[in-house]
């Protein structure tokens, strides 16, 4: 599977970490977002003196006030603020009803001047509100989550010029793209079916021509399933479930973990892991993603992504209509 | 994998063909199909009593004369009769334009006295006509082929209470369930990622618990795939393709092709085989399904199956309403 510049790299890799048992390239997803995030600031000035001060635009739908939540709406917003995105924090409190809910994402459906709009999950309300039905009012043309049923059907379905991806996995294929090792003809396996991790995995790496596994909780031979893997892909939400014994030599390993385990070497008292042991995953793998500074940086710089594509179909659309 | 019963009913199957070497116990679509429809009979039947004269009602969306189409749809009115459904042919001339299409879609949608519409693939128009717009335009509450983006998209996402399942796969699961081997557990392999087999077919097997390959035409191993699956479905449209010697013992096989190969012994000149070569899998695999004669009556069943419930949750949503 390596190419000579590739293992020439890995080598250099590894001799730069001052250990020759440690042999996995790291795939940083630090790095790549940083490329990708100055891509399209690039492309959002393009457009800005192109289209006279047109601006790509984003709301923030939250309800309620979960501290993870605001965690993570103001690290997309600093995102888009960095860009160039037009990025709203929309809030609603946590009394809000489900036709409330309803109601702002109508309003923002409605308007042009809006391109993305996601409905940051869970919904911290005392109110009993059906998730599907708020993630599927999101008109699908905004859905820059991709987490609607018509842009999951288009997906899976092979459809993917005609939809939105959603972001995470998005970025675990930027991430393989990053290695070289191209995903056609390869085996790749997947651990885990969510609707925002393993589902769209699994779809993307078929439609990029792999033959592709997905294992789940219900798998009864995971070490043999992992095993046969060229390209792995874990968003199995258990902390270092995968072991590197599990690995065939020359994998790539993409790891979407993100668990918290008691560390009292830490100021926090614990620290974040990945679903992948990655200190033995390390001495079989040939690239590899950290956790943290892996998959983690690269969801938020596809929303980014997302967004200005949108804006881009919503500016071809308003040329065409001219 | 084999339970005692299901090996005693091995052996007699074998012995009744007065063959040893013939191993796999036929699973007749033929058989299977009949008792669908006769089970659908009597609900339809205790529908009218309880709903007075209530039937559900099909319509059959067809562009153009083709002769293959004409026969398919003479064979899904045949099934319709004969339960009870009130299906209706319309046929639009292959003048008829894409507009002329989707007008035809919107009345039968608006018609609230329908309970099932499907459009007859391929449209044989003179005129161009985007498919996925037209299969898109039928409302996803009357999609009993569950061919449109939305239903794709639930069930890829696991939502198969809330959706129509595409009639060969579902047919597919109706002939593993009279195995009686349990799908949760098991490794199942699906050749081919088209969107009314291959890929409605890995989510159902995905969502039945299976550990699930699906291999296509840019797997370099698909011998090897093949020959780790406990339940192998093959709708790849290449004749005799899967050989017995790929297949593990014991397999379950099911075959969705439809393929016609020359045959000088035959009237016709030719006769029809399936994508797997039945005369080697016969001889490993556990349970398999003839060609012609297995998955496809089936795929009629399911459509009858599908009206049925899209009829029944019609009289459901209107008591609700009342």
């Amino acid at each position: 599977m390596l190419t000579l510049a590739a293992l020439s790299l890995r080598l250099r890799a590894s001799s730069c970490q001052g250990s020759w048992r440690s042999i996995a390239t790291v795939v940083s997803g630090n790095k790549t977002s940083k490329l990708v995030r100055e891509r399209l600031k690039k492309e959002v000035d393009n457009m800005r003196t192109q289209f006279s001060g047109f601006r790509p635009s984003l709301v923030v739908l939250q309800v309620g006030d979960r501290d993870d939540s605001n965690l993570y709406i103001s690290t997309k917003l600093k995102a888009a603020a960095e860009i160039g995105i037009d990025a709203k924090h929309v809030r609603l409190p946590s009394s809000a009803t489900q036709d409330e809910v309803l109601q702002s994402i109508m309003s923002v459906n409605d308007n042009l001047s809006v391109h993305g709009l996601i409905v940051q999950l869970p919904l911290d309300s005392v109110n009993a509100i059906d998730n599907e039905l708020v993630t599927n009012a999101v008109s699908p043309e905004k859905d820059v989550d991709g987490l609607s049923c018509i842009n999951a059907g288009k997906l899976s379905r092979g459809d993917l010029n005609d939809c939105f991806i959603p972001c995470t996995p998005n970025g675990c294929m930027e991430l393989i793209r990053q290695t070289g090792v191209s995903v056609a003809g390869k085996h790749a396996v997947v651990i885990g079916r969510s609707k925002i991790v393993g589902a769209p995995m699994h779809d993307l790496l078929l439609w990029s021509h792999a033959t592709v596994t997905t294992c789940h909780s219900k798998t009864p031979d995971l070490p043999q399933q992992v095993g046969r893997a060229d390209i792995l892909v874990v968003g199995a939400g258990r902390a270092e479930m995968v072991r590197g014994e599990w690995l065939k030599e020359g994998t790539v390993v993409i790891d979407c973990g993100i668990n918290h385990v008691p560390d009292e070497t830490k100021a926090s008292g614990k620290r974040v892991v990945g679903d992948v042991h990655y200190a033995s995953a390390n001495q079989t793998a040939a690239y590899i993603t950290p956790v943290p500074g892996g998959v983690g940086p690269m969801t938020v710089a596809m929303l980014m992504e997302n967004t200005v594509r949108s804006a881009q179909r919503f500016l071809l659309k308003n040329q065409q209509h001219r």
